[in-house]
């Protein structure tokens, strides 16, 4: 047998430091504007009973689950998404926190779908719900939210926008059209369909519900479509100053059967109109997964790492936002320590040991050797600093390794020295 | 068929709020203390070829693991640990990277295990690996870096030690005592389990190779039986003032086969003497795992999520200083807005998006209602202070929840106000 050579699954990712270092970016913009505005983290386990997801998506994920039966028998799978592993949660422990419960996930996921660029068969949820609120201004802080953390990744109004519809508006529309309850789902999805599909088949589809396409984009166009939800989202976020990132599209329905309100969606603005984000009310889940013990509004949206991500390299500001952060984490280290006599390694390690117990984050070679492999080493790991111990002990020398200026310091008190020095600039250089 | 209810697997944990803030704990401290010695973090798949993993053990994890065949017919398994997905991802990218690599991951990792105490069906481990160094000096980084990782956790010399062993002695022992080659994994075996066996059964095994059990324990006690390694590892830590942490222990010698030189373990000093953390060297595994297209000398060490956080809480000193992050995270936010006039929602609105977007973390209700209920929820949401809007606008009056103190603000420029009024004490209450 010919030796196998070991790799990343298909459609799994390794993350070696530049990509773990990004990735670290989306999460920790995700948590910043999450706990601004008063949300706590939750976790979910990442292996959960098949029946959950089945219940909750009404059998539409099940073609993709990575399932399994684990050695217990159990039928198990893969989470594919988080909402219905938050509304057992949320039902279980609802009694124990004051509601509404406003709670983010950041969490990996996992689809066993055709890999592609911008999607894999892992990739990571930024998922944020308010459960035990049934306003529209649970909704309004949502998308709020969403719009916010846009703009933390430097977006601009001209990058993206909000495209916000209700469920309820078609409701009233089957109503006032006679369309019997029951072939609700079916208008939904014709809606769903309507910007890819052919308008022949549109039709065709609209004509056995008794409609006609006029009518339907009539209905969509008519900005007196939009039911008393959006209304009251669309002052909230006036009064907020971000009403220019929404726009009413009662287009937008979004596929899974489990919504039952407002949904909305962020749309990349440039020719490729992708969504980057979205989510929605679904009032019903929380009652659905507990079997009825506990019934809990809820309204919540999910953004995924890699639509972001590719949003965030494709477009300026944004980019240069993040070469600033890889930058900046880029470094392995602030100061490097160059040991410029092998007989002074026992007091070097004692410095090292010191700075570091300051929290001064520090490295030196293993092995010594010339001072100026060393030197080279000091600026591969990316450190400001290079710190050069030598036979002046107890003098040292510190050198700026961008700009190679050169400071005399002591060991004695050197921690809060150097703790004070990397709060200072550069001098004339960087002036 | 009665309705089911869900729940979280067996041996699966959710994370409520107040859960995943000590969680986030561990992960902070861990991700400082890795920063502060000049590691990078990297990620690795949670799902990975099976055959890497039985290749890596020897089998030894093969019983526990969740292993299943994916869509594609794949043999895969949910990772039972990260060091042969570390090798596999270094032994594809080392030529990307100046040697030594300093790498770090936390990570989640699955075994089929009987849960109990202490042990679930997953856990998260802080691995920290240096691959492309032979020196003891690694060694003694990682050591230093373990002793660091319990300090930062608030644990002193008192509380836990280090005993470090080596291999390379007992090889050394082997050798001098002639034994074959092929029973030296016996003689580990049996060095392994001499703590916990009884020693008439220890006798009878070592006989079997040819030694009486009173030679084995006279060279584990022997102070001179330690290896090159070990003095150099010694005298390392001795110049960082961490000589007081390790003791020589040639008792140990950790079960998994794959270890090649010194090996170490953290334990609780007190009754219980659980190893908290434990690793050493492990020459050979890149160039195993690689099919011996890349060859490179690697330590490293893993440290759970599980024993570290029971001892944490059994443990005074570290335990108030945990309760202490759990109390600065278990507020929601920093400011709670009452609205004490409904008439005023909209500039209420507006007040909360400006503060938000000068990054303070501040919240209010969706539904307004009577200020009492108001100032409940803000204290239920952990705020320090409220911010009272009414009819006196453009000035506000921020109250200090703890003791109700008042003060008055203005509308203009409050961002700036309130970011500085953060910084500052209560008063002469805290004084």
């Amino acid at each position: 047998m010919a030796a196998k050579s070991f790799t990343a699954l298909t459609g799994f990712r390794d993350f070696t430091p530049r990509d773990c270092s990004l990735r670290n970016y989306l999460f920790e913009t995700w948590r910043t504007v999450a706990r601004t505005y008063g949300f706590v983290e939750y976790d979910t386990p990442v292996l959960e009973d098949t029946g959950l997801y089945l219940k909750k998506s009404g059998g539409e994920l099940s073609s993709q689950l990575f399932r399994f039966e684990d050695q217990g028998g159990r039928d198990v799978c893969l989470r594919p998404e988080v909402t219905a592993s938050l509304a057992r949660l949320a039902a279980q422990h609802q009694r124990d926190f004051p509601k509404p419960l406003k709670w983010f996930e950041i969490g990996q996921c996992y689809r066993y779908e055709k890999p592609q660029k911008g999607r894999g068969r892992e990739f990571y949820q930024f998922n944020v719900d308010i459960l035990g609120e049934a306003g529209p201004q649970a909704d309004a802080e949502l998308i709020a939210l969403a719009i916010d953390t846009m703009r933390a990744f430097g977006f601009k109004q001209e990058d993206f926008m909000v495209r916000v519809s209700d469920r309820q508006a078609w409701l009233d529309f089957a109503a006032e059209h006679k369309i019997d309850e029951s072939r609700i789902p079916d208008l939904l999805q014709v809606i769903d369909k309507l910007e890819r599909a052919k308008p022949e088949v549109s039709a065709e589809k609209l004509e056995e519900l008794g409609l006609d396409l006029e009518t339907v984009q009539t209905f969509i166009r008519n900005p007196e479509s939009a039911s008393f939800a959006y209304e009251s989202i669309r002052a909230d976020l006036e009064a907020r100053g971000l009403d220019a990132y929404i726009e009413l599209d009662l287009s937008i329905v979004r596929g899974l059967a489990y919504y039952t309100g407002v949904v909305f969606e962020v749309f990349d603005r440039s020719k490729s109109m992708r969504a980057v984000a979205g989510g929605g009310r679904y009032d019903t889940l929380v009652s659905t997964i507990s079997n009825g013990s506990v019934d809990m509004p809820a309204t919540g949206f999910a953004m995924g790492d890699y639509v972001i991500r590719n949003f965030i390299e494709e477009t300026t500001d944004p980019r240069m936002q993040l070469e600033v952060w890889l930058q900046r984490q880029a470094a392995a280290c602030d100061v490097f320590l160059v040991l410029a006599d092998e007989d002074k390694r026992p007091e070097a390690l004692n410095i090292l040991s010191d700075l570091r117990q300051a929290g001064i984050s520090c490295d030196m070679t293993f092995t010594g050797g010339k001072v100026g492999k060393q030197f080279q080493r000091a600026e591969q790991s990316g450190a400001r600093f290079a710190l050069v111990i030598g036979s002046e002990l107890p003098e040292l020398k510190l050198k700026v390794l961008a700009c190679r200026t050169e400071e005399t310091c002591h060991v004695l008190g050197l921690a809060d020295w150097l703790t004070d020095r990397i709060q200072q600039p550069d001098g004339p250089l960087l002036a």
